[in-house]
């Protein structure tokens, strides 16, 4: 039985992501259910998007993952099913995916059809949970919806990373604030790789950028730094502080950073 | 193995849902483990009554809940055991299965010869735990209690849906706030059948209250609506806003609707 | 399988815990998971030493315990793996490991090898998920790493109990705020089998200390009171009130308790 992921906007505080697991309890008994987390904000898909994506690949290759930050629930707005590699995607057509698939080969299929004659406000367990169930116990994507075409999907403006673009004059690049996490750290929408390509042969300082270190802790107490963070994107952070804080960050804000000349 | 759901208001931050768990992994091991919530409001019965009420139709036929909102633990207050079709029930005797077992045919024991020895400070892990392990494994209620006539539980006022009422001139009703969620929706104690049948013929709008719709997403951005909502009552709404925060709703308050003429 | 057991200070709103059960599912399919809390205070180290101590007891005989409160993460301090019995401890090295081999015997491993090129932000799910999922596999500890002096271990202050002393004039106790739970109950340093045992024969009230009662609704409603609870430890409780509040206490504090002549 293959493992379900859930990532929702839905707290812990109400009954609806248990009901959700009754649901796949009854439909998928002995599937493996594994939160994500439920404590995605309120309606922010970029921030969903993020997770979805830093998440996937610590996790088994055969997930389902069922991604639910829906303000559409009940409009017009599709439900969609993406198959990227062997993993499985279930979401609201509202950019939600963007991350995840980006750079990769997908497919997709339009599955709102299931939400015909459910209710209108709580999709989640009426509607993507049994859509879950018939995956993890072995349905074909293609029994479940009509084929489209991935580009097609919506994406959101924070759903990909950054691009690091010459036209910037090269001192100077702009990214998301993607994700603020408990420890105050901010995710910038800024991969590694692209940043530490660009400033490899100096290994110069940032002119007026926090120091660039490998662990919070190589930072003195209370010290900013900038960091190759776990979730695939340069962090921000203070050593045992917050750096959102400190800096007065907030989800989906700018960021600008000094780049070496 | 029957699955085992878990409501409690012991909240997550402490570690004694975890003991719970444990408890139940030495004594019934395999059994599936749901968590409805633990962030019930502390000690308000009531509300977990409604959560209870609200998800069982969600779960398998065959689950045990075990509902520990309790705030006369450790004094001579009964723990029952209540059986409504295949569905168990382990709570204290306080009114928390009132909704739950409204309209049904239910049998009940006391089972509070269990406590007898075991702390008094946490019997969701010393002795409601053990009663849950106890069922899950395959032994029958009987041989763990006295049958007691299940009319004798105890039942708080916001235990039963509002019913509407000809004395009141046909054009006002007051409804409990059984629940205020993530979003701000705010549940009312009212039963959606009971509402729209008063206004099928018409279909007229309320004088003086909020609009009805399907979704949340049918109304304008901050704009208050009604809806059948998805834990079986009329809900209060606003669009991607707080229907709680607009209308100054807190939990147990009573709020009157306007009813056609 | 051996079941596993997280505790951790990562909280529920990141997709952090999410991840490391992505990995667990991974590497030791179809081991039970366990969440004791992941919500330590941010790098209190005391408070997660206290949790695993008064847990352990109601868990499985052979689970395996991954404590992650870090904030050395990615530096020099060790990784370790402690044995108490047939359960298995994997921590940082920082004391958190302290309570529960407090008079036990315990054998224990250098485990750090295991953290070389990982992340260096995010051992649970890089470095201690992978252990976890080695021993519940059935990998033996010797395996693993470089057996050590279990007393080689860091302690924190508050990692053990307060012992009572006869230095202080028979008269007053000082005991550490190990934790306040979400119902505003503080727990003592203070094991009850001491305070008992010293007040044992009198039963005498404490001298300008809380009533001690048996159960938390044995208090009037507001009425502070000292009780043995469920954690192992004293604790301080209102009725249906917070404890916490009323004496103006915080996780670390010093409670001075006066005692019988």
């Amino acid at each position: 039985m293959r493992p379900i992921a859930l990532l929702t906007d839905f707290g812990l505080s109400d009954p609806y992501v248990g009901q959700m697991k009754g649901v796949l309890t009854i439909k998928a008994p002995g599937a493996p259910l594994i939160d994500l987390t439920h404590e995605v904000e309120p309606f922010q898909v970029g921030q969903a998007s993020f997770f979805l994506a830093a998440s996937v690949a610590h996790f088994p290759a055969d997930t389902i993952f069922v991604a639910v930050v829906d303000p559409g629930v009940g409009t017009q707005r599709r439900i969609v099913l993406v198959q990227c590699n062997d993993n499985y995607f279930l979401a609201p057509d509202n950019g939600l995916l963007g991350f995840v698939m980006h750079g990769t080969t997908a497919f997709a299929w339009d599955v709102s059809t299931h939400a015909r004659g459910a209710s209108s406000t709580f999709h989640g367990r009426d509607v993507f949970a049994p859509l879950a169930a018939k995956l993890a116990t072995g349905e074909s994507p293609s029994t479940l919806g009509e084929p489209i075409n991935p580009t097609d999907l919506l994406h959101v403006e924070a759903s990909t990373p950054t691009e690091l673009s010459e036209d910037q004059a090269g001192c100077m690049v702009q990214a998301h604030v993607l994700h603020i996490d408990r420890f105050g750290n901010v995710v910038l929408s800024l991969l590694p790789g692209e940043l530490f390509e660009r400033i490899a042969p100096a290994e110069a300082a940032f002119q007026g950028a926090p120091r660039m270190v490998r662990a919070y802790g190589d930072l003195e107490h209370g010290e900013l730094g900038l960091l190759s963070g776990s979730q695939g994107f340069m962090e921000l952070a203070v050593n045992q502080g917050s750096a959102a804080e400190m800096l007065e960050l907030s989800l989906g804000d700018i960021f600008a950073l000094g780049m070496p000349d």
